[in-house]
Formats: C-alpha cells, structure tokens, sequence
C-alpha cells in the first residue's frame, strides 16, 4: 500500500494520547497509577445497575435496543433537563462528553481558526482541537482578576492584529483537569464578559462539577449567560464511564448544527445506556451513589494531600483542590516530567506529564496526579515511591 | 445572538436525514412505515440479552463499567476476528458502522476529494460525505460487466481531467442500501482491479451481509484485496441496534489514523454493550437468534413481493433482493417520490423517496421500501393502502 496522498490533511495534525498510549502498554493494576482520570471501581454500583437494566427491559422492552432519536431518548433528555434546571429543547445526549467536544469543534471551527483554553488544559480537548488544525491560544490563571483579564486582552489584541477570529474558549471551570483548579465567580462573569464583547461562545466541561468535596457550589457559566456558552457534561463520573454518555446544551440554534452533525457522526447514543443512566438518575439512585462517591473521593484527596506533605522533597509544590479526581505538581525548574516517566514507569509509578496538557509544550516540570483510582493503601505507597524517586535527582534533592 | 460566521464551513454542507425527520415528527407505530432501516422488534431476544448481562456482570465486574480501550474489548475484537477470518490487530469496534463511514471519510477526505459511490447509494454514508464537502460521484449499475466497467472508467477519466483525487469508492455489496441488489463476484473483481489501477481504496460497506435469504454467500470485496479495502461491518441488524456497535477492518497504517481519531471522537466504544455482544458471539446466542432473524424476514420479504405482484398498478417494477431490508421501487417516469410523500403520510403510510438516494438528485420517480420492520399483517395492509394511492394518480393509473 502507498500511503502518499492518501491521508487527508487533518491526519497530519493528529497527536496519539500518551494516556490512552499508556494504558494500551500496561495493566493498571500492576503498577501505582496516577496517571488516568478513572473513577475508582468501587464507586459503580453493580447489583444497582443489574437491577435498573432489568426494570428497564420490563419496561420498554424492544424499544431498549431499537434504533432512537438522535436528541437521545426522551426520558433521559428530560431527566437532565431538570436536574440542570434548563428547557428540554436545549439538551442534547452525547455518546460521552469527549464527542461533545468533538463535535462543538466539528461545527464551529475551520483551520487556522482560534480557541482560547486556560493552559494547562484538558488533553483529549487539545487533541481534538488539534485535529481540525484549530491555532490553540491557552492563557495562564492570575490570581489577580484584573491580570487575568489583561492576559486575555492581550491574547485577543494578538489575535486580532493576525486578522484572526476566535471560535471559543473552552473552559472547565470546576475541579479543572489538570489542575484541580476552580474559576472563582468574578473569574466566570469576567470570562463571559468578555466573550460577549468580543463575540466569541464559550464551551464550558463540566465533567467534575457534581464531585465537590467541600465549599460551596459556585454557578456554571451556562447559568450567567445561557446564549453564549456551550455546556458539556457527563455521566462518567458521577455513574461509570463505560456507558458512554454526556450532555450538551445549548442555544437551540447551535444545538441543531450538533444533532444534524452527530446524525451522520453515529445516528444515536446508546439505547438501553441511556434508559439505565435515566432511571438511575430519576429513582435517585445515582443521588445516593454519587454521595457515596464524594466521601470517599474525598478521603482519597485527603490521604494524597497528606501523604505529598510528608514524603515529597522540599521545592516540590501542589494545587489543593476542593473537588474533581486531580490534583497538580510542580517541581523545581529544570526538572523534566516527560524524560523523567520511563525511570518511573520502570519502577512501578505512573502519572501523566504536564507538557501535554500545555498547548505551547511549556509545563516541563508539571505532573498530574489522580487520586479517584487506586485504593488508599496503594496512594500511600505510590507516593512514598514516586517521593523516593524524585528526591534522588539533583534538581530534587533538598 | 448573532450567527453570522459563527459555524465552520463544514455546516454549509450538512443536510438533514429525511429519513431521522421522519422519525422525530411521527410515531412509527401509528403509521404503515416502509421507511426505516429498523429491524424488527421481534427479533431482540430480550430474555438471552439480560441473562447475558447478568453473566457479563458476573464475569467482569467493574471492569464492564470503567473506561476501556480505544480499540475495543479484546474478547470482542477477537470474536469479530474469529467469525470473518481476519488477524485481530486488523479489527477496531466503532461505536456503529455509521461511525466507521464518518471515521473513514474524516481520515480519507479533504474538500474538494472525490468519493466514488454507485447510484444510488446509502443515505447516511452521503450524508457523512457531504458533511465533508467531498466531490460525490455516483455511477449507476449496469448488468453487462464491460459496461458497467465502462462507466467507471469514464467517470475516472472526467475526474482525471478535472485535475481531482479519487479517495475512495464507497460500495454495499451484499443487498444494497437502498436497492437490495448485490454485485456479483465478477463485478466484485473488476472493482477492485479498478482500485488497484487508480490507486484508490475502496470501503466496503456490509451491514446486511449475513441477512441472505437464497443463494449463496459471494466472497467479501476485502477478501479479494485485504490492503485495498477496508470493510465496515454492524451488529445493528444482526444483534440490535440500540447497542450501536459496529467493527471496521482494515490495513494497519489505514486502521492506525481511525484508532488516532477515535481517541478525539470518543475515547471508546461503550463497555458493557461490547462485553455483551463479545458473549452473544462467542457462546453461539448470536447465530441461533440470527438463524430465526433470517427465517423471519424471508418470510416477510416473500410477503411484500406478492402482495407488490398483487396490487400495484402497472408500469411500477420493483427489485428482487436476495436478502437485507429493502427493496426498491421504481414508478412512470413523472412521478415525484418526493411531492407524493406528504399525501402518503396524510393517509398514513411512508417509505422513502429515492431521489435522496442519488448522489445527482436523479430517481425522483424512485422509492425504497423496507420489509423488515413491520408485521405481515401490517406489511399487507400497507402495500394496500400505498398501492390505492399510486393507482389514483394519473402517472400511475392503468
């Protein structure tokens, strides 16, 4: 086979996730993983979702593996509708959230087309970006509003001297992967601020939202301006991943570019999923389990937490986040996250560099950690392992 | 807000499935529907899915539940590899073989790039292309094999003068969507000498393949050219669509670019449905169920061709197909699938006007009737009722 010419142009901007290339080399339960955003096994309740299945196929029989409408299933279209507080019309179901992006992507950007993240940023979002040879301007977090905001202005004045047009900023703006990192509320209402004035949308993921471990609830972006920003979530951390299934909503007039795009993407999300993930959520099961899940997510945070401040050497520093599966590292200038995670791999440690969650490769001495996967007894001897690791580089040592 | 400029070019091209507005306007069952590709109900061995489910659970555990691999379960890529002879690192699961038409023309095509299609050709696969503002050409069949040889070559030669790239011929071999038709071996063979020659790869298409009523199996395009053929098959009609699993085969370097895409699309296919499907195979659920399916439908396809023979007015032909879903019917010339549609619905009956089949917006006086979907009963009925209409109209009286 001659492969000259036979790809189209987007294949050339495709990147391979180093996570999903990670976990296609090695079995996660042989070694201490940091690295994935799975939630931990414990938190799917089995004998629950045995039970829904089978009320489900009492109760729609046929139907639950028929072809369905590409909106998703009524029911579980109105099940989010009204946990989110928002009109029918305006829900989409996406077979997963990662689509949800994929196809806000699809419908919105041409190549050379701008879109603003914070950086870091979620990588299956870069990669996607990527993949449609979208120009990916990430920002950095000032804890100062008003530098926030001038960070942006200058990115944007950039842009406009280039003579080019901004698409969206993609936010996650709870528990951001990979920081851990919440937008406070002025943060939120400046970043609507300003796509309103310079006419952008705004694509707010929002898989971690409902993990809060403490604080308080701070309102969506969707909430403060519901014509300009696409909100994305997602039943894979709040059920289990494996159903495949999210939201959108949207501006019904963006939402139909969504549905007649996903038509010829897949026709329809999963069926009986999507029936499971609606009963689950309307007989309050997933009420019940998801309370269950924040304890002892919570617990875990904790325990990592506790265990970086005992053993990490000095010049190490982390995010403290109030909720989400992550948490962030940096370590001292100098240190390489990427050439550093063969040594690690080798002994029995994985996490995910935080290069790759940079859209401009900066972040070199950055690593994510999660803390939703392993049981608390591996935490603790992972990190006393990778701690271990670190303190004998010389850009480590105290 | 304002949408001027907000949608990437791709939207231009997007057109809705006339078939999926259908879906959501009307309810299927309140109507005689020769319109979807649906199976039927009966078919859903709703009993042996739940048992299974159960077993998977039992079996699997959380892992039926947590995220997988990109590729799919191992245990149902190398079922899939079993059953149709093919080495497993051939064999990435698609979230339906919709996804496989969209993945293969995201990886293939740039705008502008021909897609070579027989006329007419699937609805969803042109609307895919569409979607990516590829050059669709149609060729309609010939039954002498030198002239439908020839009418390749000069579509070929047209293309060449027009300084254009041929990606790919998009093919359904076995009972075509919408015709019902099958290509025989020796138009298999000269298609893919064509392709060799060319330098173009086919996709072959082959979600009814094992729903043969007579006659004998007829070996696969990728069979007679593994490197020059990817082949995209369904558990839809087989098994049940509402799982939305599907299966591409392909060269490693072609199936290497749609692994890529598909972290970006999805990460992966849904979990437990795959584990169920991998079962349904392997313990021989899937044949017993598929024997009955095949039994079942012969029955109906038999029932729609005599009570065609029976009622409909002169001057209206129609195929034989020897399996799959569809036949096609063809009217006088004068007659508008399209305009007539609104009256059939009124009176109570769809099907799908084969105008929207022909890549040139030719076959007005075309339309596609499905058989699998409804009940004998019903199916009598409604060739009744379609046939009264047809008779009345002055194009079509005798």
């Amino acid at each position: 086979m001659n492969s000259c010419g036979l790809f189209s142009e987007d294949v050339g901007s495709f990147f391979r996730s180093p996570v999903r290339e990670i976990f296609k080399k090695v079995d996660l339960n042989s070694i201490y993983s940091f690295a994935g955003g799975y939630p931990s096994a414990e938190t799917f309740p089995l004998e629950e979702i045995r039970q829904t299945i089978s009320e489900v196929i009492d109760k729609y029989g046929a139907k639950a593996f028929q072809y369905g409408a590409t909106q998703g299933v009524m029911e579980l279209r109105e099940a989010v509708a009204e946990r989110y507080g928002v009109p029918v019309e305006r829900v989409q179901i996406t077979s997963s959230s990662q689509q949800g992006i994929d196809v806000c992507t699809r419908v919105l950007v041409d190549p050379g087309d701008v879109i603003l993240t914070s950086s870091p940023s979620y990588l299956g979002a870069l990669q996607s970006f990527r993949s449609y040879r979208a120009d990916i301007r990430g920002v950095r977090h000032h804890n100062d509003l008003e530098a926030y905001r001038l960070a942006y202005e200058e990115e944007l004045s950039r842009i406009r001297e280039e003579g080019k047009k901004v698409k969206f900023l993609y936010m996650i703006p709870d528990f951001q992967n990979p920081s851990g990192e919440s937008l406070t509320l002025q943060e939120r209402r400046m970043l609507v601020a300003l796509a309103r004035e310079h006419g952008f949308l705004i694509v707010e993921d929002s898989p971690y939202r409902e993990l809060r471990y403490e604080g308080e609830h701070i309102p969506t972006m969707y909430s403060l301006a519901p014509d300009h920003v696409i909100h994305l979530g997602s039943f894979s951390k709040i059920f289990a991943p494996g159903f495949r299934l999210g939201w959108a909503i949207a501006h019904p007039e963006i939402l139909d570019k969504i549905y007649v795009c996903k038509q010829s993407l897949d026709l329809c999300p999963p069926i009986l999923d999507q029936y499971v993930a609606a009963e689950f959520l309307r007989s309050g099961r997933l009420d019940e389990n998801l309370k269950k899940s924040i304890d002892l997510y919570r617990g875990k945070r904790d325990l990592l937490l506790d265990q970086l401040g005992k053993h990490m050497p000095a010049g190490v520093t982390w995010t403290h986040p109030e909720g989400g599966l992550f948490l962030f590292l940096t370590m001292p200038e100098g240190f390489d996250a990427v050439k550093f995670y063969d040594e690690a791999l080798e002994a029995g440690v994985a996490y995910v560099a935080g290069e790759f969650f940079h859209p401009d490769g900066s972040g070199k001495n950055t690593m994510r950690m999660n803390f939703s996967f392993m049981s608390g007894q591996r935490i603790i001897e992972g990190v006393e392992l990778l701690a271990k690791l670190l303190s004998r580089l010389p850009s480590c040592a105290e």
